[in-house]
């Protein structure tokens, strides 16, 4: 928390006294150097966005439907949107009707939301090693404890997930959620393998707990296999909450995103949205209704991923011809994401200013690790540069790490 | 709380499970009958909405600086937004930078967020009788303690908040927060006298609490001498915070609001609108911005000062025709509300269907009330309807009054 001065300390709910800020965001302002690559912000190059198309649909929402996209409306979302969004979900294989819907704005509201309606202080959440630090700082702002699961290449690793239930159920604990992000996750950019996927969701009913399925990557996938993957929520409907967003596919500045939940858990986080901002951006809904109805969206989706997949390549090549040799990453089948993993010992977080200074960004992966390991880890997203900057930068920060591991 | 299937209940939060519904809102299913009169929603009318001007403005600023309004940005709020924003606090008496404001999704989220940051369950927050429902949510959901205050037609009584004060000092306890509408107040129209304003920030220093100034009417005022009463913000910037909105001067379908706070504060909000929702629409922000910077908003100020002062009239002319004898109302002096007081006895949430029946709907009173008085009190809010339609609707609302009364 940035530090107050005394004088309003004691004002401060307990909530507030423990907030953590989220470290990669704190990171924007070292980014504003014009020249520098930055593998830092996982943000969706605006190269991906429709500027035409949007300027041309926000227009003529104002123009012919304004009595909606400018009032007050519904908390869960306009009726139509959430139609279209559960006629795709019912495509993906979740059977969803509109109730099962709530809009929020962005996913992160989402996972604020979620955490709200579930969570009391104390409970306990699983998340993976590494995970996301917007939904660990969801959980953690409700004051709920959380215990790390090991990941591998192929996800989450249930023979460690199965020991934390077990310590948790010999402290006569439980898990009251496990969250995850089962494609191409941020940060490690690995996906959770099928047979996984069914072990996980036979877990949940094995030892009676939630999943938060955060899946906001699910449509930038590289490789068809990973797209005939089942969502936890196509498995186990009634178990699992399950959130996407339209900021990798379309764009992030509108902070449209949706969840979808077994109805009466929909019904309490509609509730529990009503009262954090009544309803998200009226206009924004209409912008992607608008969008999703017309095929926008979906029509540019192969681009989209073609876009990507080239600059995931570009880093790919760079860490195979670049890396030092006791380094190992992640290949990811979609996303943004590299996870590099260093010698034991190094320290991305000690790294980082030398190689700011030569020009290249990435975020420390400690952040992500919600027991504190990871020192030696560091999140690269290939989304923002260019392939041929990804060439550049990633020789730049490999020569530099080379350096560094002669030396260590 | 709408009611869960069983299965789910134990899953829910403390929070969860004692969420209140808006009343209010629950209201707006009712009120899609195409010839029903509505006094109900306190919504602004489309018609004050420049449909044109942001059809414009929103293609600009998706064809020109689409990199911003579409990507993601600041959780404050754009920095230019920030800047004018302060640069208006600063006119109306308030001395405001950048780094004081938060930009909200709503004062729904401002109102959450402050109680977010600053109450935990058991802490006691002074509210107005009647109170706005929103606000009292927002407290609610942090599982505060609502005590109220007794408003008359110059606003909070000073006496009564300060018996109010004293009695909680001899239970050993105090107030944290007293949260207030000072102008043209939600539900009841009332606005704080100029006097009593400088006595609420006294009473602020001699008790040691911080106000909680919701203020979103400010700019729509009929009588110049309600614009010259000083935020309390002014009087004691650094006991208050302060919220404001986008909503009633240009429109609220952009859910775009901010709020002011003693930088600790503020800095201290953000940090937990990062966890929320990382930020508010960018889209929205770089509309607002426009229309701020281009002096759209303050150049139609008048012409709506003037279409609702007009609609006030219809309803106060109406109210003195044919209101029955054994009630009494609030005159405003701008926003939006009456607050209409009938007789002892009558409920005025029992009246409702009947009076529905007849084609016009009311807000009953009792759910402003955080003590469950109110029951012979409705809001009526002049923002929706036609003058013509006013009249209409007030006739034939009082002379069912006027046969209930009689018979009761």
């Amino acid at each position: 928390m940035t530090k107050a001065d005394n004088r309003y300390e004691e004002s401060f709910s307990i909530m507030a006294r423990s907030m953590l800020p989220n470290q990669i965001r704190r990171l924007t302002p070292l980014l504003a150097r014009a020249d520098i690559i930055s593998f830092a912000a996982g943000a969706p190059s605006p190269e991906t966005f429709p500027f035409e198309e949007l300027a041309e649909i926000s227009a003529r929402v104002i123009r012919e439907q304004g009595k909606i996209a400018l009032q007050y409306g519904p908390t869960r979302g306009q009726s139509r949107l959430l139609e279209v969004i559960a006629a795709y979900m019912t495509s993906r294989g979740i059977e969803t009707g509109p109730s099962d819907i709530v809009v929020t704005s962005g996913s992160q509201q989402g996972l604020d939301l979620v955490a709200r309606v579930l969570l009391d202080p104390g409970d306990i959440v699983l998340v993976e090693l590494p995970s996301y630090v917007g939904g660990m700082i969801a959980i953690h702002n409700s004051r709920a404890e959380m215990r790390g699961v090991k990941q591998d290449h192929g996800g989450v690793v249930i023979a460690d997930l199965r020991a934390k239930l077990n310590a948790l159920r010999s402290e006569g604990r439980r898990a009251k959620c496990v969250y995850t992000i089962p494609n191409f996750q941020n940060p490690s950019g690995v996906t959770l393998a099928a047979e996984r996927r069914r072990e996980l969701v036979e877990l949940a009913d094995e030892y009676d707990f939630l999943i938060i399925e955060d899946d906001p990557y699910a449509e930038i996938y590289f490789d068809e296999s990973a797209s005939r993957l089942s969502p936890l929520a196509a498995l186990s409907p009634s178990r699992v909450i399950y959130l996407s967003s339209f900021s990798k596919v379309l764009a992030p500045g509108l902070r449209m995103a949706w969840l979808r939940a077994p109805k009466p858990i929909a019904d309490t986080i509609e509730l529990a949205k009503e009262g954090a901002d009544l309803s998200s951006s009226q206009l924004d809904q209409a912008i992607v209704f608008e969008a999703m109805a017309s095929g926008l969206i979906q029509r540019r989706l192969p681009a989209i991923r073609e876009f990507y997949s080239v600059r995931r390549r570009a880093m790919l090549d760079g860490l195979t011809a670049n890396a030092p040799g006791s380094s190992r990453w992640t290949e990811p089948l979609g996303g943004f994401f590299v996870l590099l993993t260093l010698a034991e010992g190094l320290d991305t977080t000690e790294l980082l200013p030398s190689i700011l200074e030569k020009g290249v960004a990435y975020v420390p992966g400690q952040s992500f690790y919600c027991d504190g390991a990871g020192a030696n880890t560091m999140r690269l997203a290939f989304s923002k540069e260019t392939p041929e900057k990804i060439a550049e930068g990633v020789g730049i920060m490999c020569q530099a790490l080379r350096e560094r591991s002669a030396t260590a």
